[in-house]
């Protein structure tokens, strides 16, 4: 067993280990490595799989590098849907070797990530993460690993779908974001749960407290579009709206100032008039009460621990803070 | 226990019904189930996992589905890669739907098949095909899997990366044939060989005849770009030449007349003379010569069986000359 900061930061560094490691895609996972995110999903696997004295077994290192490759694995597809130039700083993988390689990269993280998840669980009863001990929780978590992806597949569809669409409703957008994003927080909670030992009551809880957090957070990314200077957001401000992503922001903004629809027509559709759009969409105050609902979700997040003990629920509403105070 | 060619209904059966089950993804995969393609893989994965009467066990079925939906799914990014307008006589799902959906489309099938090879194994001891009985086979079979799909996307990435380069050697074809191709070959016969009780050594043997049937299958298939027309093809014929991609026949043809080398510039790097250069490779013999390599492949598949049991060789051999006998 080991302690969940010393399981983060192996978990770190086997990621990049692992990126750096492939050969024969022309360094296009090492490119990657340059820029790895916060690791949040890793945070709320590893809180969610630890014990009373917040520690977790060493396999849990494995399951957490699965759930940032997999991770990785959507952003690095999900550039290429949005043809985005730029994530975390650096070009993307799409723009950098071009659409086509991409897709190839995508799919060999994937594949690295499923490798990986199945090694974890069939080690589960081994403390010292050898494989071979099979166990009744690798064929649900693998399932859960394979709905999760499958829901985020149809959540980036159905954004795909909605592109240039002003009138996507409140409903639609939550069910968009609960797939493309809330899916895999959903899964890094449950699995973690489960490889702690949970039962599948406390593991489905603890996943649904995952999922709010990933609406909440999804909320607050989202409001960035509206707000940051582009060198605090790490990408184009606006970028959603050029990219024909119609966000709560915008939606809620509508709502109060229908009058706004022609102006988020012109912005969405055609790419004029953004500058404009977004100060008039924090002026509505479609920010600042997308920013509100944000925080019911992560209240609705915290109530969702209820039945977990103590020590756990403190850590993953540390990790909510956490993750939501980075944004 | 089911007849192979009972259980070889049942996938295709399977495979349609799952394809056509998926929700929330505008049809992509439906439009897949109209043009599923002969089953070859999972000929070869039932009859390496057949006992001595020709019958395998129900979870046999479930398998060879995961089989065929990993196929697919590498399919539907290939095609997104090559920007093929067609395939299998219907329209692509990235010319249909655009390459962006194509994106989420294989993720989906990618992860359909990992869903149900996972559970295929999981309940390998149990013949009812009931999930929960797990055994040792489930983490070796994914790690190949995931391995082959590893290879898969090498392969693509080096084809890529030689578009249009007339001084791609036989050895690199090779190389890239071997991912693209015959990796899922050689996981369609090992992972059939270890479902139906073999050891890992003849496992290993049977899927390296997967192996070498995949690269005979593969070089015969290439010499169609060159030979058939449009019709038998049921896709473009020199598809390949106007893709840039060098294959066996106008490798073979330029080494036996180097002055080719001009006409096969031409055609794949800017898609001029192209009927041209088919001709000229076809007059050169490098059509012919592809197909006694490939033929000597096919022998080489056959001889890795020595030491499996009669009736499966005999099946496996049926099924290696029904396949290249399709081409």
């Amino acid at each position: 067993m080991i302690s969940v900061s010393e399981a983060a930061d192996r978990t770190n560094a086997a990621v990049r280990e692992a990126l750096n490691s492939v050969s024969g895609l022309g360094g296009m996972t090492s490119h990657l490595s340059g820029a790895m995110g916060k690791g949040l999903r890793t945070l709320v696997f590893l809180s969610a799989a630890a014990d009373g004295e917040s520690r977790v077994p060493e396999n849990a290192v494995k399951a957490a590098v699965a759930v940032e490759l997999l991770h990785m694995a959507t952003l690095v597809h999900d550039d290429i849907i949005d043809g985005a130039a730029t994530r975390r700083g650096i070009e993307t993988v799409q723009s950098k070797f071009g659409a086509r390689d991409a897709v190839i990269c995508g799919d060999y993280l994937l594949c690295m990530s499923l490798s990986m998840i199945t090694e974890a669980y069939s080690a589960q009863n081994d403390g010292n993460g050898n494989t071979g001990v099979t166990n009744n929780t690798l064929v649900p978590t693998v399932a859960r690993f394979s709905k999760a992806l499958g829901d985020i597949c149809r959540g980036e569809y159905a954004q795909n779908l909605n592109g240039g669409n002003v009138d996507l409703g409140v409903y639609s957008y939550l069910k968009i974001i609960s797939g493309k994003t809330a899916a895999l927080f959903y899964i890094s909670a449950c699995a973690g749960a489960i490889l702690g030992g949970e039962n599948e009551e406390n593991a489905h809880a603890v996943g649904r407290f995952g999922h709010y957090l990933g609406l909440a957070f999804q909320i607050l990314d989202d409001c960035k579009d509206y707000e940051l200077t582009e060198a605090e957001a790490l990408k184009p401000v606006g970028k959603d709206i050029a990219g024909g992503v119609v966000t709560l922001p915008l939606i809620l903004a509508m709502q109060k100032k229908p009058a706004l629809r022609g102006l988020a027509k012109e912005a969405v559709r055609y790419g004029r008039e953004i500058p404009k759009l977004i100060e008039a969409v924090c002026r509505a105050g479609g920010t600042e009460e997308s920013r509100r609902i944000a925080r019911r979700y992560a209240q609705k997040a915290e109530s969702m621990l209820r039945g977990i003990n103590e020590r756990k629920r403190r850590n993953l509403t540390d990790v909510l803070e956490r993750a939501l105070a980075s944004l």
